[in-house]
């Protein structure tokens, strides 16, 4: 029995409503289709206009200024209520990266690869095809093709990168390929002798929608209406027809300018594309007052070193090729419960305190200790970095002294007891009497705003780089608000959160903002612990957070350095130099300061609390100490990191096999524009106490060449070269050199 | 030196403009707030109606209504610029379950448990927390707690569960929670002698500020207010005092009830909450057809079974313990290319052909085959089944046979090759010209709105189950819209997917409405295959994806049941009725139809093609087969389904360990509204030809259990009863029964 359907039901969509009762309050669905889904509507629309090949001119209104587009789309399908976000024609899902669900943007730097991926699939047998656009700050787009690297998980890749700083977005778009489906039919159907006139005649009409569709110059057009003409001449054998319109050139050409159907645009994902510095740099950290600081021996007073005393350090950091110098805090210092040398509760009058504690009648966060000068020294100071090729980065700890004028002028920016006190650090039963911690809840607005002043009086005497002591002590969303008004103005300002704290109080200042941050590595020491962590941060987190690698720093002297000896600290500057594009070196490193105050893993004697002549000059030709400078490993090291730009990203490292657990074998490979690959190998021995030797085994394909191929392995550091395979014996220890870093040559 | 600043500098937000230039376009920060951020300001809003112990009278607008309240925050911080969502003042993080970004709902059943995890953090020591607020279709919302189960990695998590159907909503709330703050801190430094007053007075101003903000009985306030008295009373100890404002009863009424501050809720994830039989029931599948065809001995013609004959099959199908009873289609057949017997291309004139070619000039999807009877004999099959508490689910196969009235009405719903002519069926080079699949392209509208008025004429004949046959061979979007406008006014619809092919289309189709899927199941055969596979299913797509395990269908009739002998079909049901909550049986299951058609995996002389008539009458008692046939075994498998509840949930599933690679063991527990656990050990010797012994090891705390326990292992297939603990014996095997399904009795 058929149930009675009058010939117009059916052919209207309203005509839904015609056969059941519609419920009140309920719209027709084509009505709700275009209130409840607007922003998926306009990137339909918006994907609509189809810009192979060059960028549209602007991107809104596309429709408009799109030199091509694609055929109109059919009729849109009635969108789904909430709660149901549409899809697409084309399902695309897994869009990744993908940050806090799109909250919060991916990063990259100029030029910086990285793979966009998703699952992109679709219903029956017809040919499924993606691609990645890529949208600049100005809107202009740029389509890039994506390739199946999985079948059965529908799973597609491509590699892109942004070639100007700003805020870009990228999405994936999945499309119906005609053109695709048609070759594969086509292909085994004539095979078959199956409808061969038929599928002849198909291509043919699939190739004048893809002349109609898509912009094309004369010769690229001739290539499309060639083969139109040899598939449908019949006085050519089958054959010929079909690979008139099967092979090349047809296929380069519907490849390099596609016949993109059902255009389905994922969401629009935002990526922040930052200067080279936020991903890759060589840092060295110094206690400006150290640094020209004279003890004076009859008196046995110091005097303290200035901005213009240390600005005389500034061409040995250069020559060891730094790039950036950062500066513990350069304010005036508390005398209220000041520390004295090694942490000790009591100072002395003439103990300089910690430039931790900050703030003293002199001024706070936004003055400088007189002790070192004016703001015109500090302005010399920069500028005489900035002659040398250095950046200036400066501690920013946000944390005050009982005497910081913030005490007696706003209160409310701290934390009041009950007794009516302000309330000083403490993780109970630990004291810190020094330090009142801010308060940045009690007036938000104020305090936040105060901050970014503060900022700014550094950023206009020069500082684009910003370390954040204990960021994780401060509100994440403080950090957020601050880092993206400063980038309002100054996109450039680069911050590097010191948060050696838990995983996700980490991820989550990387999300907000921070563009770099310290990290475990100084805790990282065997085989194991490193690959898995960098394996982490290359591949996990590399989309937003990017790691900071220090052996030591003034609050870290691990056990491993403590003991390790000479070859340990070699070891761990080429590591962190080599394993992730920026390290950072703290000052003393090139003499092996390796002595821990007992109880503690930080130095003895630690010039957070005291000055540190370090006699430079003893360590220069013809000093009593010259040879016992590790200096010029440390420029060795940083002449490697300038030389090969492989090392100058994150993303693209490779661990190899090593027999023995304590050599560890790592690549970094990078496509240059001239089209050749700059690969560098790591081979470390990570136990700094014995020679090892072991056979490693060397993943041919990561290093571009073939399983059975042999190069010339030119070790950076000796200077030595060695024919290499896949199988390769290796022999490191203290007795030479503990890491090999060895360029290909071919 | 210090940078002058005046005294108004830094108290107003807008100051940072004073000393800063500000760019053209840009506006003040804090006019961006509001601006910029609708939504989580509005959830901020949301969030401050504290809502502890009762739901709030409506869930808009909050401020007004809500009996209970927070204490009003403190000024809100200026919010971040694009492209960043603003952080809450504690971040969480990772909330799950969230599918596709929270553009799609996660799905449960009444009061089906399921955990919801979120990272939850905040800056420095003080004390964080964090609930779960489930949102009613309603508005009233219900306060969850979380609990810490990883400090390290901040991972909060809590078991939730919506009692009644609809759209819920949930979200997890990060808060800062002053009386763990405090009684952590008061514990340490009291024990300390450490500002042993001021702790003290501040754990009464923190009890008198709970007080204020959260509503409690005459009985609750005493609690705080003796406390807040007892602590401040200095004729008492010290510890006396301490414990008044620690120790219970304060603790639990502070838990209870808390005092939540800073409350951050994360977005609002949707949840859809359907009826129990979308997660889980029995299902039996029947060709109706075939329940009372009649072959004339003498002719060698068949009478076509009728949905009067076939409800004479009810009974016993009901008597099984089946829920649903699911008919291939009912629709007129097609001539054109009809298939014959085994799959054959020429069909005879007295064959019946495939009810998956769909459409004749009797009618198409809206219409009932004549052989089978008319809607009135269908209406008498749907009460029939009522009556015997069996929901009716019928198979929607959206294609169409060349006689479909639709080619003629509306070729616009097919597609038109080059030649004129509608395309039809093809895996190229294969043809199936029987089939014209439809296009739903090229008119949407018109297409999906015929869709929709088909679906309604079965729903209004009482049908509330769809099968849909391949639905990954239609758009995605197409089944998105179709369940989600059906759900508007049938939200009791359930639609089962029959999809087997990549696992993202798999999940794709149920992300966007399908209730339950067809999976793999049939395909798992080893321990390790089933174990890792329900581990995903129970797992990683739980929340949105809803197994349905079949052992064989009128498709499918693997190598193992082919092979496997009477031990493997007992085996394959009884895992399919315990791993997960929906299975289903194709009658002759009970017969151990065997015999494949040589060269495919599905039965010979397949009723898709045939009459089939099963002569039950011989299985009866008395009959001349009686005993020979399974029924007694499903139904055992669905009374021991029915009695317990921990069987009707996909999650609650633990895998314990054999020694045996062919034992399988795994256990289901339910808490129960007694407060008593239901928990159900099933213990399976996966090969079918083989007797096998193992140790097996439980892992007593998954049964509710300590190790050193001992438990009456009751075995409800057959009545035995043996004393288990941690390490038992188990002997399992053809020769007798090859799985045990073991009740715990205490």
């Amino acid at each position: 029995m058929k149930v009675p359907r009058g010939p117009d039901q059916g052919d209207t969509f309203d005509s839904v409503d015609a056969v059941k009762p519609r419920k009140k309050g309920t719209k027709p669905a084509s009505a709700q289709t275009s209130s409840s889904t607007p922003s998926v509507a306009a990137q339909a629309t918006a994907a609509a206009a189809n810009t192979v090949g060059e960028p549209a001119a602007a991107a809104e209104p596309q429709e408009a200024t799109a030199p091509t587009t694609e055929p109109p789309s059919p009729a849109q399908p009635p969108r789904s209520e909430p709660p149901q976000t549409p899809l697409g024609r084309i399902p695309v899902m897994n869009v990744s990266p993908c940050v806090d669900n799109g909250d919060r943007p991916a990063k990259s730097v100029v030029d910086e690869e990285f793979v966009v991926t998703a699952n992109v699939f679709r219903e029956g047998h017809d040919a499924v095809n993606a691609s990645v656009v890529l949208t600049a700050p100005d809107g202009t787009e740029k389509i890039v093709p994506m390739e199946c690297v999985n079948e059965g998980l529908s799973l597609w890749e491509a590699t892109v990168a942004a070639d100007a700083t700003g805020l870009w977005h990228y999405r994936v778009e999945g499309w119906s390929d005609p053109y695709g489906t048609w070759r594969h039919d086509a292909m085994v159907k004539i095979a078959a002798e199956v409808d061969v006139e038929l599928m002849l005649e198909e291509g043919a009409r699939v190739l004048e929608r893809a002349l109609d569709s898509v912009e094309r110059t004369t010769e690229q057009k001739a290539v499309l209406t060639d083969a139109v003409a040899a598939m449908r001449d019949s006085s050519h054998g089958v054959q010929y027809r079909l690979d008139a319109g099967a092979a090349d050139p047809v296929r380069t050409e519907m490849t390099s300018r596609p016949l993109r159907e059902m255009v389905s645009p994922s969401t629009a994902y935002p990526l922040l594309v930052e200067r080279q510095l936020a991903l890759s740099g060589a840092w060295y950290e110094i206690f400006p007052r150290s640094e020209g600081a004279v003890l004076d021996a009859e008196t046995g007073t110091w005097r303290s070193g200035t901005f213009r005393t240390a600005a005389e350090r500034l061409p040995a950091i250069a020559d060891m090729g730094f790039d950036v110098v950062y500066l513990t805090p350069i304010h005036p210092i508390g005398t209220a419960a000041r520390k004295g040398p090694n942490n000790t509760l009591n100072a002395g009058p003439e103990d300089p305190g910690s430039p931790y504690a900050i703030g003293s009648p002199d001024g706070g966060h936004d003055a400088i200790h007189p002790d070192l000068g004016t703001f015109e020294d500090f302005d010399h100071f920069v500028a005489r970095a900035a002659g040398l090729g250095l950046e200036v980065a400066m501690d920013i700890a946000l944390q005050c002294s009982p005497d910081h004028p913030y005490v007696e002028e706003h209160p409310e920016w701290f934390t009041t007891r009950a007794d009516g006190t302000i309330a000083y650090a403490e993780n109970p039963p630990k004291k810190y009497q020094d330090i009142y911690p801010l308060n940045f809840d009690n007036d938000p607005e104020g305090a936040y705003a105060e901050m970014r002043r503060m900022i700014q009086v550094w950023i206009d005497h020069g500082v684009k780089i910003f370390r954040v002591d204990n960021p994780h002590t401060k509100p994440v969303q403080f950090w957020q608000w601050l880092i993206a008004d400063v980038a309002k103005d100054h996109p450039e300002v680069i911050w590097l959160s010191e948060a050696f704290t838990k995983p996700q109080m980490m991820r989550a200042l990387a999300k907000v903002g921070f563009q770099q941050s310290y990290t475990y590595y100084a805790w990282r020491n065997t085989k194991h612990e490193l690959q898995e962590y960098v394996t982490e941060l290359a591949t996990e987190t590399a989309h937003y957070m990017r790691p900071s690698f220090w052996p030591t720093t003034h609050d870290i002297l691990t056990p491993y350095m403590q003991f390790g000896g000479p070859a340990a600290w070699k070891l761990r500057a080429a590591l962190a130099a080599t394993l992730v594009p920026t390290y950072g070196i703290y000052t003393g490193y090139e003499l092996h300061e390796h002595i821990a105050r007992p109880g503690a893993e930080e130095q003895i004697d630690n010039e957070k609390y005291q000055y540190k002549d370090r006699e430079w000059y003893r360590y220069e030709p013809g000093g009593d100490r010259e040879g016992q400078s590790l200096s010029w490993y440390l420029k060795r090291l940083n002449e490697i990191r300038a030389s090969h730009p492989s090392l100058h990203w994150l993303r693209n490292i490779t661990f190899h096999h090593a027999d023995d657990e304590n050599i560890m074998v790592f690549s970094k490979r990078r496509r240059l524009p001239d089209g050749t690959d700059d690969v560098v190998i790591v081979v470390a021995n990570l136990d700094p106490h014995s020679t090892r030797e072991s056979q490693i085994r060397l993943t041919m394909p990561e290093l571009g060449l073939e399983y059975p191929d042999r190069f010339v392995a030119h070790d950076m550091i000796t200077g030595a070269e060695w024919s290499w395979g896949e199988h390769t014996y290796v022999r490191l220890g203290p007795e030479n050199e503990p890491v090999h870093i060895v360029w290909i040559r071919r």
